[in-house]
């Protein structure tokens, strides 16, 4: 059994249940991409948790469910405003630019959220030919900075998209963590919130792997199968991924309670360094990572014995990151190793 | 327990010790993207099977395979040749053009294989910019028809490509199947037969999901892991993937005892079915697959109880294909179905 | 003075009233990209040849012309059917797939012209997300093998596309030859027999550069200025470009005049060379372009006075093309020319 | 005879040494696509003043020449990095990102010039998938803010790019200004300063159309014409674009009388307005353009009889621009108008 690290969520295997839920769709002959029972089924439990018009894709992973978004409702000459730390502007190699062709237009934030004002700023070029048009805004929930929006936050930028005549996106690689941080229902920060669709993630809560591009109001994407197969998402034997989704999203709140998990275990971690002399917690700690500031000595200190990431070497910046598998030991080993490397 | 059909390879589940590799495979927390000890295994068994310089790269469909091949050794003015029944041209929703940016030149073919003269007919246009200039030529093995390249045949269309400039490729979404077939080992009908870059299949062949991109010489695609990523297929859980090549490929020969199976069954089918009034096969059965001409009305009363492709209606070919997991017994009330449908 | 050859009609200069029209455009400041007095009358002559709901669009060339159109009407998994000697195809080194993200479809021809069967081969594959779907045919008229659709062919592929949902695309490089062959207004053998968006030639018909793209039906495009800014294809000083089509297409049909001759001459050459001893004319010669199968010898001969195109290197077959300033001398001339190769 | 406004140095027209020089090249036939002699001579006039490197290729424009530059040295996981405000950035409708694949890095500036540390910003992810590789820095001379590069800055980043092992491109769009600005000669302020590809502009110094990509070092786009063709870039009838460019660049220096004209009367104008009460001059004016910052009123009054562009609604500042034919009367006039404005 390897320890569990604070480097990232996606270094967690899948949930025990998950595994079981792969092994139980393993029976005979199904029909393919997606033409199957538990397909279904999976999609069932999207409108069941997102609303009646909620029109769930699996996809393979976060990347794909972002590129995959944008294809489907902009065109080349149509842009995405998103803030300057988006996964799909730093950590995507491209690929939204390259497979949705869609240009981001990214502004700079405090703590990773975007604001209504942002939305507002190219306005001006409105119809312009000579710019592209915002056609849609994207937020990270919870953010790449571990900080959730709020439901007001989140329908005043769905508000002001849709009076600027654009749509929102939510990249909700972490939504479960979302959800849990606000102790709200996944309807009510993405569908009664105004948000149009979602990336919907997976991978990061527990599964093996496994995204789902979610429209929330009908007719946004009439097309978007042609869209998925042809940016080479589409699952062939989509009954391992969709037997996934059942077990995390169905009877038993399995996405809950691994994301109430993390984020419990980074706020024990929040409580157990921020008092340390020589750290100070950058971002508000309101999901599953906490952002820290250290002197570099004590970075390479910690980090000669525990993988994670420096997120920003100019300002002595770490990320540290808990999963669903992350237990109170492992924080409170963690958290000892961080004062230790301090002193 | 569904039945086996004969729709298609991908309704098969996953072999069992699919099952068990993932399930051993998810023990604790393991570096994400492929920095895993799984992947290393995985990477290994490839060299072995494809000769030291195999450079493998784990995706996650054929699809996405064919697409990151093209866009690592092509440039946007550079052209693929291929058939004009080839995956990458007919069943990938315009992917490879999209995501590759990679025109596809095509030619027909009697029973799905192309020839070294037809790696020819486009070089009275070399060097010319209204043209766009062939960089390789890719072969799907086993064929999109059930039939299989011989290795003198894959060597001599290496050779014309070489002398062309350009490059072999093979659409491997079959390929354990192509060397059961020619009871070769994967080398021979691979690296030792000039082709340079191959997109190993192992869904079709009893995976839960997974594909590869090999390159068989050094130098081809330095940079081929920013491709993978900017094209979507960067799996962040890889060790999961990795476990499932490592089953397939490693000790045991998991690979082609399923891919054995599978063409031994399409064998059995013909035997059973050759000689039936009304039934004529139309390629050579050389692989898990075949395709036959009947009458309009067979087709229909044998697809009111079976699902299978009608390959071409106008003509009356339909497609049966057998699976890793295809038994005998399946074969012989198949075959018994389509006597009484012909009768 | 040059020669007049008979490789190409670009190998013409510009009519003399093209060069008078662009040099009286030439008067101090006038607003730029389009916001200027000769694109308004521009314009209004196209709606005046063309219907009053005619919206052009003008472009630089060609290839930016069908790009544009295409990138404008279609989405990414979006397809064009074309002949397998579409200019578009063959000519364009890839720049409808990678410009417009549209994959062509190609039909073998007899002389270059598709039929409405043509249109209903992909039918079979609709909606089916493996495939692209078509979503517009394009003709060439005149053809590039020197054919002309009557009015009644392009209404019975028009009337086809429109049954399908597909919409019909005329690239009209050399719309003034096919117009003066038919003895058929513009707006006949375009808006009035359903087309719905047209390629519509400048160059070769006696400009110095310029093409335009015309939308016929309302509603088709409605941020095509987009399209046409991010294609690079938006002129800045563009009262040059609409100062030429002014003067082609506005009082004294210069247009007509221009392309009348070099029909006639392609006509005229026919006429001398077709009973020549060993030589072929292989497609009907309707518009300014003349197809010859003749002894390779003959070839050798004749180019090595003459600049010209073998169109097909195996049989044997030359292309002669006639331009807006050939004249009858040039023919005669020519046609000796060959006489006296082919003896 | 339309007023001279000082709204953008395209509402200019064409100089007629330019027109003459058009037409004294429409004499009969020549080859197309740049195999005529005119392009002959052009390309040498490049090569007497870029160096016997300088491989240059005409494009219709702007866009189309930035375009093509970034298609031809970067891949599509490679990014360009750029100031926050070039033109490729902003004002060309996203066509980098769609047509050359490449992402736009960009960094903020006080006068629109960038400087060797905005290069490093992103090495620290160098070689990580997740991140596209900066590949080229892209810096515009003069710059959209009418500052221009020091021989001596345009050096420091080269050398950085370079240590980098990245290129330098130079979007020249108004390089004859910055070479007038800076008393230098045109390969002084390129070729010896370590650029390696610039876009150098034709337009917008007098030329009707007409733009060139021009590669300063050996070996850095073989393929060019290629690209040129599929991005739609490459003119028929050349001999046109040609006979312009050896008109501005051949003996005479044109393209330096013009832009010296534009540089002297944007001085002028600064001026006859930098003392004006309300009035603030923003950025340096080394080039032909000036911005100010002036009471909204003001602006108001001002527009209501001038056409020019506000810069930036939010804060008052305007882009007034100098043209090769632009005379001093136009700038008392224009002054006048100013300060009555601001009165």
């Amino acid at each position: 059994m390897s320890p569990h690290d604070f480097a990232s969520d996606n270094h967690a295997g899948a949930h025990p249940a998950i595994i079981e839920a792969v092994t139980a769709a393993n029976t005979g002959h199904a029909p393919s991409y997606g033409a199957d029972p538990w397909t279904d089924r999976a999609l069932a439990v999207f409108r069941e948790h997102l609303g009646d018009d909620a029109d769930a894709h699996l996809v393979f992973n976060g990347t794909g469910a972002n590129v995959a978004a944008l294809a489907a409702v902009t065109r080349p000459h149509e842009a995405a405003i998103c803030t300057d730390v988006a996964h799909m502007h730093v950590d995507e190699c491209g690929a939204p630019e390259r497979l949705a062709l869609t240009k981001l237009l990214t502004v700079p934030t405090e703590h990773g959220k975007l604001v209504p004002a942002d939305l507002r700023r190219w306005e001006s070029k409105r119809g312009d030919e000579h710019h592209v048009q915002p056609q849609i805004a994207s937020i990270t929930q919870a953010t790449e900075l571990g900080t959730v929006y709020t439901v007001r936050e989140t329908q005043a930028l769905a508000d002001a998209a849709h009076e600027l005549g654009m749509l929102l996106h939510m990249d909700g690689a972490r939504i479960a963590n979302a959800a849990a941080s606000l102790d709200a229902p996944l309807r009510a920060i993405t569908t009664d919130a105004g948000v149009d669709v979602v990336s919907f993630g997976g991978t990061k809560n527990g599964l093996l792997f496994g995204d789902a591009v979610v429209f929330l109001r009908p007719g946004l994407a009439d097309s978007f199968d042609l869209t998925r197969k042809q940016l080479a998402q589409l699952n062939s034997k989509m009954r391992f991924a969709a037997a996934q989704f059942e077990a995390l999203l169905g009877p038993g709140d399995l996405w809950l309670r691994n994301a109430a998990n993390s984020n419990a275990m980074a706020a024990r971690l929040a409580d157990a360094v921020s008092s340390l002399e020589g750290l100070e917690i950058v971002h508000p700690v309101e999901a599953n990572v906490l952002f820290a500031r250290l002197p570099r000595q004590a970075i390479d200190r910690l980090a000669s014995d525990h993988p994670f990431y420096v997120w920003d070497d100019a300002t002595g910046v770490v990320r540290w990151m808990c999963s669903w598998d992350t237990t109170p030991e492992d924080v409170d080993a963690f958290a000892a190793a961080v004062a230790a490397a301090l002193t």
